[in-house]
C-alpha cells in the first residue's frame, strides 16, 4: 500500500498491529477517525494511554482495577467467603454478564500448561492458596475452559488444598443450550450423562 | 458488558465507537494492549493524534499530506500535465498500489449524489476546473467508481470544460457496476487505467 503522506502511514500501521486488523480495516478505521473533530481523537487516544499508564492490578483478586482493590472485591455487597476461580479477565467479564453470582474472582492469569512452559509458579496459584488460608473461604468454584489444562489446573490446586476444609467445585459441564446433542463430543456426553439432574432442579 | 474498572470500559467504549468494532472486538482489541508494553501503547495513542492533529490537505490535489503539498504533487519525476480525478483518499492509494500510473492526482472529495444533498459546490471541482485553466493540463483521467453518481459527476464536468482543450478520459469498465473501486484487485484496476476511454465513446 503506497501512501502521500507518512503521518497517515504510521497510524495504519500502528492500527494493523492489533490482532485481527489487516492493512485495509487498519486504514478504514484511521480514515474514519480523520473524519472524526481533532477533540473525539484526542480522547481516543488519551483514554488508550491512559488506560495502559494507569490500570492496576486487584492486589487481592488479580483483577484489572483502577486502584489497589478491584470494584468486585470493594463491593460490601458481595459475599467473600465465595470465590470464583477464573483463568483471565475475559472470564470474569463472562460471568458478571450472567448476573448470576454474587461472590468474589480469583483471577489465575492462565492454565497450567507443561507445552507452553506454564507451570503452576508463573501464575496467580500461590497467592490463592493464601487467601483460601487467611480469609473465612467456604467455596471455591472453579470456572476455567474444560479441556486438559483446565482439569490439571484444579487437579493440581484441589491437591495443595486437601488439608483445608474449603469446599471446592466446578461449574456443571454439559450441553450447552441451544446445542446439539449429536454433535456433542463423547466426553462431554457421557459426563452429562453421570451428572444428571433431577428435573425439579433443572426447570428452577 | 460488566467492568470491574472503568479505565478498562471507557478505553473498550472508544474502540467501540470505530466502524465494525463491536463491543467484543473492542475487549479483544483492549486486552491485546493491556498486554503490550506502556511505551507501545503510548506510541500507538501519539501516533493517532498526532495524525489528526497534524494531517494536512495538500493545496493543489486535495489529497492528504504532511505539508502544503503532498509527495505526490511534489515528486519532479510524476507528470503534472496528467491528472486523475478520484473521489477519495482511499481510491488514491487504490491507484498508487497498481504502481500504473505516473501522473499527479485530483481528490474530489466525493461525487454529485442530490439525492445525499451533495452538488458540486461541495465537491472540489471548482478547483479542478481551475487547475485546468492554470496549469498545462493535458489529460484528465476520471477513475470514479461506476455508478450514476459518478457517471453524473463525470458529465458534469465535462460540460464545464466544453471550451477546454483538455483531453478527458474515463479508467476503463473492467470494474463490475456497482463494485467498489478500493475493493478491485491490483490487475483489473492496473489495467482499467491502460484502456481508458475518451469519454465521448464512454458515455454512448
Amino acid at each position: 500500500m503506497q501512501f502521500s503522506s507518512s503521518l497517515l502511514e504510521n497510524a495504519v500501521n500502528e492500527f494493523a498491529k492489533l490482532p485481527g486488523i489487516g492493512k485495509k480495516t487498519a486504514l478504514r478505521l484511521v480514515l474514519h477517525l480523520l473524519k472524526q473533530e481533532p477533540a473525539e481523537v484526542g480522547q481516543f487516544s488519551e483514554v488508550i494511554a491512559k488506560m495502559r499508564a494507569e490500570i492496576k492490578f486487584c492486589q487481592r483478586c488479580h483483577n484489572v482495577a483502577d486502584g489497589d482493590i478491584c470494584s468486585i472485591c470493594a463491593n460490601s455487597q458481595r459475599k467473600k467467603e465465595l470465590i470464583c476461580v477464573v483463568e483471565n479477565i475475559r472470564d470474569v467479564i463472562a460471568i458478571e454478564s450472567t448476573q448470576q453470582f454474587n461472590g468474589t474472582y480469583h483471577v489465575l492469569g492462565g492454565v497450567i500448561s507443561p507445552l507452553d512452559g506454564i507451570g503452576p509458579d508463573q501464575l496467580n496459584i500461590e497467592a490463592l492458596i493464601q487467601r483460601v488460608e487467611k480469609e473465612q473461604i467456604e467455596e471455591l468454584i472453579f470456572a476455567l475452559n474444560p479441556n486438559i489444562q483446565g482439569d490439571t489446573t484444579i487437579y493440581y490446586i484441589q491437591k495443595k488444598l486437601q488439608q483445608s476444609s474449603v469446599r471446592v467445585t466446578t461449574i456443571a459441564r454439559g450441553i450447552a443450550f441451544g446445542g446439539e446433542l449429536e454433535y456433542a463430543d463423547e466426553m462431554t456426553l457421557g459426563r452429562s450423562l453421570q451428572n444428571r439432574l433431577p428435573v425439579e432442579r433443572y426447570v428452577k
